[in-house]
């Protein structure tokens, strides 16, 4: 049995950098690799901040004991090693290594650990099989990008709570264990054991908590808190996730953008060094709706849809002509220089539209003062040299034309433009593009109700200037509701909250609430509101999506941890798992339908 | 409809103190109380900072409108109001108020909101139904105490994480959603959708994932942790828990707890100004039990219990005879300046030591050179005066002897300690003192299942010179776990972990697993342990409970912003509750036994 050496470390090995050559230092870490040279051992010693070259030698000084020893190593062996640092001759200086002019001349060394040969290499860049790296996460973990990421969500954490502290933000933990709610996405359910046949449910978010510390006077809070969603999960969905939850009272909508603005500036600042410029552009729903066929837009490349109803509506076109007397919309982009594109590659684009429900896509490409298209011949040249001065269209470029309902050519050339923006080579990797999209519609009609139902949610605040439509003309009527966009995701949405018990009944009149309704459905929390509620309102934001916008991962996973694979299994822990007959007993609950697999082999939670 | 003030406050309450007489300030709040005094009105504005006196004179520029206005605010009404600060008349100077040098003459003000009576004043040492308060928590969370408690635990955790973060530790999230365990308290499950008949299980703490970190390389871990126990609840105990987890590689046990000490420094010099002494006394877990009958001794003050088996083995008096002979003890401690108490007064300390299933408790009262004891005859001057003299008892003082069977007679006098410390007045109330408690048993030895079981978990190392004892005399060895403890409270527990199969397998062994026992219980996490696990060991802090100490509170539910009642339920929102049965349905569930209760009034959580 070895014991513990009388110490594992006196630096880590990017510190030996800073000490004198000749300097006595002990590391401690894993062999990340061994190189034999007969008479000489190279060991590249890992640890977390970075990689050394150990130096075995019996002409340098290495006892022999010392080399046997050294000879016994495999990858990922975790060993403690001691000797001076040395400067390396020039000729051996590895430029590929943060510590390539320096090498540890081993004097003494023990083996802390063995390690079995590792499913695959811990390196950047491997081909492995996600569901390997999963189930080994712990290894997949050693890989120098993971711990980047790791160590980035750390930093844009502590960067948040760093900007929220300095200005009386208050962290305030609200519990997991919450009640079901008859609105939003399916929740998780917890069965009681002390209260038979009643449930928890794990919260979607802290929403109903964060208003309720509002009323409590508590005026600034945050949370980094934990939420989840029982959705079926797509590719890159993860069934818990965390938010950073924000909620604020007595400042304006105008103060509190600007204020998370600088934290957004704040925490580029201090973790990749970027200086992101403030304040960020502000873009109405229905504009970027128009402009660029999404809620979200990239704006890291301009590419705008323009509108041609008016230029084209009496061109003898049926397609555009249905369209438009359909209450359509005929819309185009441009994809500038592939004037020449094959046929086969419009296709291809017309295929990708049609994913989207659009029925077809026209191509008029721009040659000088030519314009060459299957439907050309429809138009007169001063339609097609309106439609190509709409468009934004010059020589060599290529316009290409939706037409159809207005929602699904909007959702479809907006994705159009997304793809073409990625596949053109538009897209600068290194910008990052902030804004906010605003003034979302407060309701929508919603037709198999056959009433109109909360945009975002009952507690949304209408403008001001809006408010007297609520009766009027529900539709029209604008949220003070307001999503933060990074390069075409949606990092973050909020909105400011009624807090008035008048405006509060106008509002559930305008959903076809009964005041009955409203109580069954917001019991409590109607009642918290009459004790003298503070204007308040807030935003939360996807800390997972922000971590991998950060730092270029692929996968929300790649941010994560411990993830879960798309049907919310844990390959590591293989959690779910069946649970025992008791367990199931105390909770006063039974499994319907097919009889049980058999029990799996167990993952241990010691505690301690 | 009220729209908007212009400008919602540019100073808090407090911040008033520090403007030149005559500034325009504008102010956010609520009503903490109204005085009308005919023809002018006072007005206590509140906001998170503080209280400040607002002021509607007629004859000192207050428009007609605005006293008609300030005329129908009540308690908790939300205002904004304009107005400069002026200095008090000296004799109209508050000084129980920390503005009380200054208000503020209102010359704007709007009322934001109303407010319903409140069903408590919202203040402090309010003598109201803990119900009550539940039921009400955002009224309950407005008192001045509570808005401390919440501010008191941000101050905590923000310092807490300013220390390791300095230190390079990562805080890392680990998953909720995880695996049931076969060990350990019972698991809080959640039925999965897609995998019908698993089950998630909440953790008990990340043990699990906070090892496998450092099988990552992640080297220095932390994580302020929600975890889960579905205990029977005591009346302090909480469903959900937050814990500091910590976890490091290649520090040594008492670097790893010099760290520690220092962090506890960090915490009470930066939130509370109070400096603690490092190192803190170690005490061995056999020394504590036998000197103070706890593991977790409140060291405020002294008290000791005293072996007297040696003096009084030969005198004649039967019980402690007996309790000698069937290897028991005989342990005394010293209620000091308390000889004179009344037989009614020793009789209660008897009935309570009861209650711990102690026999009875004999008094021996010092007076001068005498000692009065209905056992007094049993023994001998000598005898007497070697009690007293092992004891420390001097003149005044009332010696108290139990005698039985070890861990009833350490518990019963272990407690005794306990309340005379306090019914005595013995102790500081503003102390903190800290101590280890270290040198636990590894293994203690279960009738029930007639073999040795872990102490603490099977993973605990075990200290290095009692190793050899593993098969030998499994009882003796001692683990390499620590608690720290504070005022009697046990604060934070953990141990260096085994990180090396030869050794873990010997732990099995003496444990009576099979190889195959132990894969099937600790499955994937004996298999990561494989690829080069670290030396490494850790921690686990109660953060609520650390905070309910620093801040002096008398329950957990404190500290805790929306805590659950001793029968799991939250009074506010009442969860748990029932589900539709749809809801069961795609679980994969039904519930049994009696039927269902009607549904209550539901609470809403709308998203965003």
């Amino acid at each position: 049995m070895v014991r513990q050496p009388e110490l594992y470390r006196t630096h880590r090995a990017l510190d030996a950098l800073g000490v004198p050559p000749g300097t006595e230092v002990v590391l401690s870490g894993w062999v990340q690799r061994r190189r034999d040279l007969g008479s000489i051992i190279f060991i590249d010693l890992r640890d977390r901040s970075g990689i050394i070259q150990l130096v075995f030698d019996p002409a340098r000084g290495t006892p022999p004991e010392v080399m046997a020893e050294a000879e016994r190593l495999r990858s990922e062996y975790v060993i403690n090693a001691a000797g001076p640092v040395e400067r390396r001759a020039e000729h051996t200086v590895n430029p590929r290594l943060e510590t390539g002019t320096i090498e540890v001349l081993v004097r003494r060394l023990e083996t802390l650990n063995a390690a079995k040969h590792p499913p695959f290499y811990i390196e950047d860049d491997i081909d492995v099989d996600e569901a390997v790296r999963l189930r080994h996460r712990y290894l997949d973990l050693r890989r120098p990008q993971m711990q980047r990421m790791l160590m980035l969500r750390h930093q844009v954490t502590r960067a948040l709570r760093e900007f929220l502290d300095a200005r009386g933000f208050v962290e305030v933990e609200t519990p997991i264990l919450t009640r079901s709610t008859p609105e939003g996405a399916r929740d998780y359910l917890v069965p009681s054991r002390l209260q038979p046949g009643e449930f928890y449910a794990l919260p979607q978010s802290p929403q109903l908590f964060k208003q309720l510390l509002m009323v409590a006077g508590l005026e600034r809070y945050y949370q980094l808190a934990r939420c989840f969603r029982d959705e079926d999960l797509r590719a890159d969905r993860q069934p818990e996730f965390t938010q950073l939850d924000i909620e604020q009272s007595f400042l304006s909508l105008a103060e509190f953008q600007s204020m998370m603005e600088q934290m957004m500036q704040h925490v580029f600042r201090t973790v990749l060094g970027v200086e992101i410029p403030v304040p960020f552009q502000r873009l109405p729903y229905q504009e970027a709706m128009e402009r660029y066929g999404s809620d979200k837009p990239d704006l890291r490349f301009e590419m705008p849809l323009s509108d041609l109803a008016d230029i084209v509506r009496d061109a003898p076109f049926r397609v555009f002509q249905d369209a438009i007397a359909q209450g359509g919309v005929v819309k185009a982009l441009v994809a500038p220089g592939c004037a020449g594109w094959s046929r086969k590659q419009t296709d291809e684009l017309v295929q990708f539209v049609g994913t989207f429900g659009m029925k077809g896509l026209a191509p008029i490409a721009v040659a000088g003062e030519e314009f060459r298209s299957p439907i050309a011949k429809f138009f007169s040249p001063e339609q097609l040299s309106a439609i190509a001065g709409r468009a934004g269209a010059g020589d060599g470029d290529l316009i290409l034309i939706g037409a159809g309902p207005r929602a699904t050519v909007l959702q479809a050339m907006g994705a159009l433009r997304s793809k073409l923006g990625h596949d053109l080579g538009l897209i600068d990797p290194d910008a990052f593009r902030f804004l906010w999209v605003t003034d979302f519609p407060l309701l929508s009609y919603d037709e198999e109700e056959g009433r109109w139902v909360a945009e975002h949610h009952p507690f949304t605040m209408p403008r001001w200037e809006d408010i007297d439509k609520l009766e009027s003309d529900p539709g029209a009527v604008r949220a003070q509701a307001y999503d933060m966009v990074l390069n075409g995701f949606e990092l973050g949405g909020g909105s400011m909250r009624i807090y008035r018990r008048e405006l509060q009944e106008r509002m559930f009149q305008a959903l076809g609430f009964t005041p009955e309704e409203a109580h069954r459905q917001f019991g409590f929390l109607l009642e918290a509101f009459e004790y003298g509620t503070p204007p308040h309102g807030g935003i939360a934001f996807g800390i997972d999506r922000l971590v991998m916008i950060m730092g270029k991962g692929k996968s929300l996973r790649d941010c994560i941890a411990f993830p879960k694979t798309s049907s919310g299994t844990d390959l590591m822990t293989m959690a779910p798992s069946e649970v025992s007959p008791e367990q199931l007993e105390v909770l006063h609950l039974s499994v319907k339908g097919p009889a049980a697999k058999p029990h799996g082999t167990a993952a241990a939670a010691p505690r301690g």
